[in-house]
């Protein structure tokens, strides 16, 4: 097998504001005070699945030193540099057409890089089958993770049928948009709908071959760049004709279209992290419900907060219930966390 | 008149950690934000009483230093290190006796160095009426600070007959404690109890000569060391004798005991800053209450605050109600204000 793991890391993680800055994203950050990145976390659990130089990162121009020192295993030419952002469907093509001229029986994983896996070996089990599956033909794979609660902040996959040849996988019915709570509440109890965790299996003939059909501007603007991958003037063509491509999803520019498709449903403890509600809920709390990440962070008569300050901080925290208290280089925020969709508006 | 000024500043400022820390305590810090330190306002609020040659300074040897780095214009050698604490009685008689001995008939005001004065034209009047009151004789003048509030935090005086020759002045009955609330109260209805500055005002002749009468033992200490004053064996002579003498106020040693003592009622806005809760009523506050120092502190449905944060920070906080936050070098203190008691504990 010749597998190949893609790594998105564009993301700005403006709702982790001013731990995830601009200049260095939560993908980059060691959130949960373990000593290693998310990013980081992201490459060791695909160790074994494939060697290093068939690890690949597509991320912002800004971040490719970053990514290059957080990974030195990884080649530096595989660090793919997006001129700008355009969602999720240009840059995995650009991956896969990169991949394919050297590999053209690649097969690959593509994951975002700032999800958290609890169950790493679960988590490589699962990736493997979902590898073995897709490695002949032209399958897609998504991986489904079995819903814990009625989450309104994840994308859905409706299962349909299951395959007589191998009962864990499941055809796709329909890809959901993030419900509002009392259909979060239905999907739960249906049984059949898992989340979308971004995670896709396939291999690059059949990813190719997709994205011809159901993004044919794309893939166009690939197949022109195609001839100069690898050369010289692969940085030149990247810089003019990337910026073309439309700003779209791959879920929305081919998984809700694409007929081959099945879902995979797992259970690994995954998390997107994609909000300090959920980094609380996943960091060791103390008895009171107080999660922390700093050397020396101490509580007092407070309850159900979160608290992430730089390595050399001292804080103290007396009276808050539920908070957020987050310090990075300059900037310091407190903010409830029932409050944390005003972020946002907080960073500008 | 040969006018002269002892500043008192040794105290390490221990409430208001950790904006104030044993290494740079709050008499050196811009407390207000208003570009200088508390004891640079307290020279200032005496400029044209005497020259800054007749300015002396007592403050703890680790802290030579930062006063000579705030203030300049003051002879180093007016720099009086303690080789350590020992209360206000042994620290004004430093003073008294080294400048006794180069200006025997010296006038002079001893004050903190850590409170507020914000009418500084009514305190210079003030000032220099006890000054031409106690410049011949032996008289001891004390400021009464008229009270506007029943404060616990505060010592009292309590005034006792006017005087017939100077309307402004009134013999003293007593030096009450910092008393119980309901004790505060009736200290208020009363009209006759002022609030202790700790700002006194004499010849140096009347000092020496009260406090061997009151306070031999340190008096005797300073008869002693006194022939060393201004030769190469003065820092010998002070860091062998000094720490022999008793650890006592100048208020319980000597002021609570002397005859000839009078009170100056007064009102120039003071306060002894001696709180966040004090500080938090002196600052300017926004249309919610919330009082701020930093350059750039934004509040988001927040009331009655106070923020106090060092120079290059940026500051967002949302939906605090009546808290401390305080942030200076590598430490953060957030805590409620009606807990500040027990900032002490947290500091440790």
């Amino acid at each position: 097998m010749d597998n190949h793991i893609v790594i998105m890391a564009g993301g700005v993680g403006s709702r982790f504001w001013p731990m995830s800055t601009p200049e260095c994203p939560k993908q980059f950050i060691d959130i949960m005070g373990c000593g290693k990145s998310l990013i980081q976390l992201t490459v060791d659990r695909f160790s074994g699945i494939c060697p290093p130089e068939n690890m690949w990162v597509v991320t912002s121009e800004k971040y490719v030193d970053i990514v290059h020192k957080q990974l030195p295993e990884i080649p530096e030419s595989n660090i793919l540099a997006e001129p700008c952002a355009r969602n999720t469907a240009p840059c995995i093509a650009y991956a896969c057409w990169k991949i394919k001229k050297k590999h053209p029986n690649a097969n690959m994983v593509v994951t975002p890089s700032d999800a958290l896996v609890t169950n790493t070996v679960e988590f490589k089990r699962v990736i493997e089958k979902a590898l073995r599956f897709t490695d002949e033909g032209s399958a897609i794979v998504t991986l489904g993770i079995k819903p814990t609660r009625p989450e309104t902040g994840y994308g859905y996959i409706a299962a349909g049928d299951q395959l007589l040849t191998d009962k864990e996988m499941f055809t796709v019915d329909a890809f959901k948009e993030k419900p509002d709570k009392s259909t979060a509440e239905s999907y739960l109890a249906e049984g059949s709908y898992f989340w979308n965790a971004g995670i896709f299996v396939w291999n690059v003939r059949t990813i190719t071959s997709v994205m011809r059909v159901y993004a044919p501007g794309i893939a166009q603007i690939f197949d022109r760049i195609f001839p100069y991958f690898y050369t010289e003037d692969e940085g030149k063509m990247i810089q003019k004709f990337f910026p073309t491509c439309e700003n779209i999803s791959i879920d929305y520019a081919v998984m809700e279209k694409v007929q081959e498709i099945y879902v995979l449903p797992a259970s690994f403890g995954w998390s997107d992290l994609g909000t300090w509600g959920a980094l609380h809920g996943l960091l060791p709390q103390d008895e009171s419900g107080n999660a922390t990440v700093g050397p020396d962070v101490r509580m007092y008569d407070s309850r159900d907060c979160i608290v992430h300050v730089s390595e050399e901080k001292r804080v103290v925290i007396q009276g808050l219930d539920g908070y957020i208290v987050v310090e990075k280089d300059n900037t310091l925020l407190i903010c409830k966390l029932d409050e944390e969709q005003r972020i946002k508006e907080f960073s500008k």
